[in-house]
Order: structure tokens, then sequence, then C-alpha cells
């Protein structure tokens, strides 16, 4: 049951020698999903062992070239490979036109399907409905249309406490009904109350996704309470008045974004070029939320499921 | 006066984790030529410390994603950078069509033009006339139309022999003329002969560039006698069915092509993501042409001035 993300790329705009543009990878109960996809995207993936098969799903947070220019790359390398299974690209409606216009060009020999999800910018929505977890979208504020993600565990199937199956001799059917969360009334009149007999075997994990954007709270509000947050800190404190004027974010703010929504980890990335070494941003997100991690390319950051 | 060959990218269409796609630069007297623009190019030109600053002409062989998917990338930060001065591609005719589309989605704020000069497939053309050099195009033989290109020095101005000026108190007039190639004839009837008085003050040099494409006579006729040929080694000898219905080259047969054009050195390269270990592809080529290399990204190739 892994549940753990990835960063194949920290940069921002500029890509340096060691950081590549955004490119990320989370994964969740044996599926790949990757988020962003940025030049050089197909190179990191193999760097770091993620396979091309196991990726159904592709999530694009907007119309940057920094965000999608390994697209191109990557697709025609998983036709050259063979593929034939369809792959779901989440994107803002314009990316309809990027797509189609690539497809003309160098998509002849394709034999697979490329789905493409349009993105709605008015709310949070649902837009990938598994059975043990629920992937939604929701609007950023940056120069253009642009939308994070919330991956989210559902509520597991309650497990019967084993040791009073014996005890109050339960029935199949009373334990298909416990586990359901319904009390069992029996013919002697006594109430099995499903929150006694039952637990959950572990508490629902989730991870958010910030980039790019600036500091909202109606970020904060989609976002509440998740175990991991990646949020976009290009700037430090130096480059403020930069951040408001290009619709991003300094790690101090990403820090506040980070308490006011109470979560339990935040991971810095889309550094800007200028910052060689990166601890500056670190220890202004640090002053704010203890908690904060650069995101440095191949280090994956699992969530440890944690139990009731 | 440099004049010099480094291969960014040696993969053919797969990359793997240490072969990126093919992109390649060629540095002549001072200007830095990118030949060929696949995925990665930008970071690589930026690993190997090649400046975007120089950089005003792109050849493209062909329009594959392999050899253009770095083009996006590498425009978009040139434009971050704030470049002003003009680009020149040269292309084939197809690319006009994939550019007007990136600019369209990726374009509003480029404060540089990009000069599209369309390739003619008919025959060796010259395509770029500079003081000390030519840069001609050519036909290769590969699945859609594609260019290999020539680099050569023009034979310089000659050198009056220094000695000889006080001998025959050569004035500046008959100094020029003689530089000129043109004999003097002096009012006593005396002839001095350019040929004596002057000489070469250096062998001019040549660079070919042969990928993707089968082996082909033509392509001899179009290198013959250059100093440093890239050309592409997709294969070893197991694979040279596949070679020929691909429209590559195996090894073996790009050293033949090497032999037969007469040049003095073969730099091989485009290689399958088949071969882990790349001396076979080596040994195959020197079993023909001894003077057989390994692209290796990042390593430099220099032709060095031979004087007469």
């Amino acid at each position: 049951m892994d549940f753990s993300f990835t960063s194949l790329g920290c940069a921002s705009a500029l890509p340096t020698v060691n950081r590549y543009p955004s490119a990320h990878v989370l994964q969740v109960h044996g599926r790949l999903f990757l988020i962003d996809c940025g030049e050089g995207c197909q190179m990191q993936m193999r760097k770091y062992g993620f396979s091309f098969l196991k990726l159904s799903d592709i999530f694009i947070s907007h119309i940057h070239g920094d965000h999608i220019f390994g697209m191109f790359g990557l697709l025609s390398t998983m036709s050259l490979l063979g593929r034939l299974a369809d792959i779901n690209i989440y994107a803002p409606a314009g990316f309809k036109s990027i797509l189609l216009s690539f497809l003309d060009h160098f998509g002849d020999s394709f034999k697979f399907n490329i789905n493409h999800i349009v993105l709605d910018n008015s709310s949070k929505h649902l837009i990938l409905d598994a059975k043990k977890y629920q992937i939604f979208s929701f609007p950023l504020y940056h120069r253009v249309e642009c939308y994070g993600f919330l991956c989210k565990e559902k509520d597991p199937i309650l497990n019967i406490k084993k040791y009073l199956i014996d005890q109050y001799n339960l029935s199949l059917k009373e334990i298909a009904q416990l586990k359901r969360g319904e009390n069992v009334v029996r013919e002697s009149e006594e109430i099995l109350e499903s929150s006694e007999f039952t637990y959950k075997p572990y508490i629902p994990r989730s991870f958010a996704y910030c980039s790019d954007t600036s500091p909202s709270d109606k970020i904060i509000d989609a976002i509440k309470g998740v175990d991991l947050l990646y949020h976009e800190a290009t700037f430090a404190d130096d480059m403020l008045e930069m951040a408001k004027s290009t619709f991003h974010s300094t790690a101090r703010q990403a820090a506040e974004v980070a308490l006011k929504a109470n979560v339990k980890k935040i991971i810095l990335g889309h550094f800007s070029s200028r910052y060689k070494d990166l601890s500056i941003l670190l220890n202004q997100s640090r002053e704010v939320f203890k908690n904060s991690f650069l995101a440095e390319q191949g280090h994956t950051f699992s969530v440890d499921i944690v139990k009731e």
C-alpha cells in the first residue's frame, strides 16, 4: 500500500545543471502517476527507476513549457516501446490544441489512445475515483489557468476485532453487517454496536500538490490537514515583490500555507535558478513551519501507514 | 581559430540513463552551432558549459522527435534570458508548421526572430557563407527527408614569406598583389611569382555530419576527404537487417563510408539503447577503419591546425 512522492525536477522555468524542470511521481497503491512533465522527464524516470508501463495517468497543472515540454518525448518513447494501453492526461482546456498538433506531426505510429480530461477551474473537483483513493483538482492562482491536485485515501473497510468473534459467536452475516458500520440487533434484542466490534485498519493518507501559485486562503481550504504537501517556493524573502508580480510564492509563504492548513509535512520545490544554495529557502520556511523539506530529485517522501 | 565537435547526446530514438537524444555542438572560429536538438539539449549545454548567447544557428537533420524535442525548451529559455538576437534554424520544410504551432502556444513573450531556412533536398547546397568557412547541406537516406551537413574552411589568405620582403625590397602594393595570388611584373621585367613569395598559413579543415541515414555512395561524394566525420552507427552487425529496414547504418557500414570517402577520423554516434557496452560497435568499425571513435557526451573532438 505505497503512498509516496518523488520529485524528478525541482527547477522553475530555467533549469540548471542539476535541477530539471517540474516533473513528479506520485505512487499510490501500486499505481504510478505523473504530476507535470517538464523537459527531461523520461530520462529522469529512467534514472530513478520508474516504469513507463505502470504509468497510466498524467496530471498537468498548467500550460507553461517548464511543466509540459517533456510530454512529447515521453509519449513518443511509450509508442516506440509498443504501448497499447490508454493514457489519461488531466490538463487545462488549452492543452487540446497542443496535443492535436503533436499527434498530427509525430503520432502516426501511435497505437494507444491519449484521453485528454479537461480540468474545470470553477472549484474543487473529483477527477479520478479509484477503489481505495480519490484524486481531486482545485484552482491555483497563477498567471494562467492553473490547478493543484489532492490525493486522498478513502476510509478503509472496517476490520472486525477477531477476539470478539468467538466470544459473541458472530455469524458471517453479522460480521459483514458490523464491517459495513451497521449495528446488529439479535433476536434476544441484544445490540452489537459496530463501533465496539470493529476498528479502522489505518487512517486514510493524503497528499497535495500546489505549483505554480501565489499563496491563497482558498488553497488552504482545499488541502486542509494533508499528510504531505508539495508547494512551490520559487523565491526567498528577498524576492517577495517578484513573487507577487509573477504569481509565485516565497518559501516563507509556502510555509505559512502549510501552517494554516495544518498539514503534517511540506516539501518545497520549483526553485529559482538564482539560488545556488537552497538552504536560505529551507531556513526561511522552517522559521514558520518546522517540518519543512527541500525537494531533492530522486528522493522519495513516503507517507507511512498509521493505525488508529 | 577553434574547429571542434562535441556530442551532447549520442542516443538514438530511445534515450537511456546515460545517453541523451541527438544534439551536438560545432564550434568554428568563435561561433557556436547546434546540430540537431533532442530533448534535454539545453540541460546538456549548461552541463558542458556552452553559452546560449553564442548560439546563432541551429541545423536540424530531419523531423523526428529525438532530433528536435529539445528545441522548445531551448528557445523558451533563450526568451527568458532576454534574447533579442535573431536565431536561424536550417530545417526541412515540414519544420515550419511545428515552429508556428510552438510560437502560437508559447511564443507570446519572445522578443527575437526565428528564421526558418528551408533545406533543399535536390542536391548539395551552400546554406551558410561566412568569411572564413562555409556550411553545406546534402541529402541523406532515411525514412523521411533528411540532411547531412558539411562545414569547410575556405582557403586562407596567403601569407608573405617575410624574409623575402627585405631581400626583394617589396612594396606594400606588391605584397598585396602577391597575397592575392597574382604575379608581380616589375619595370625591369623581373617576374615575382606569387607561389614563390607566399605560403598558405594552414590547410583548410572540414567536418561532416551524417545522421540518420543508410550508407550511400552519394554521401561519400559529398563528404570526400573531411578531417572529421560524425556518422550514425545505430546498430552492430547482428542487426544489419534492422538497419536496412529502418534506414540506419551499422558501425561497420559507417566505417566503410569513412574508408571510401577517405576521411581522417570518424566519430560514431546515435547508438541503439540495446547496446549497453558500446565496444562492440567500436571494434566492428575499427576492423574496417582504424581511426574510429565513439561519441562520448561532453567530449570535444578538435581538428588541429596543420600548416602547409
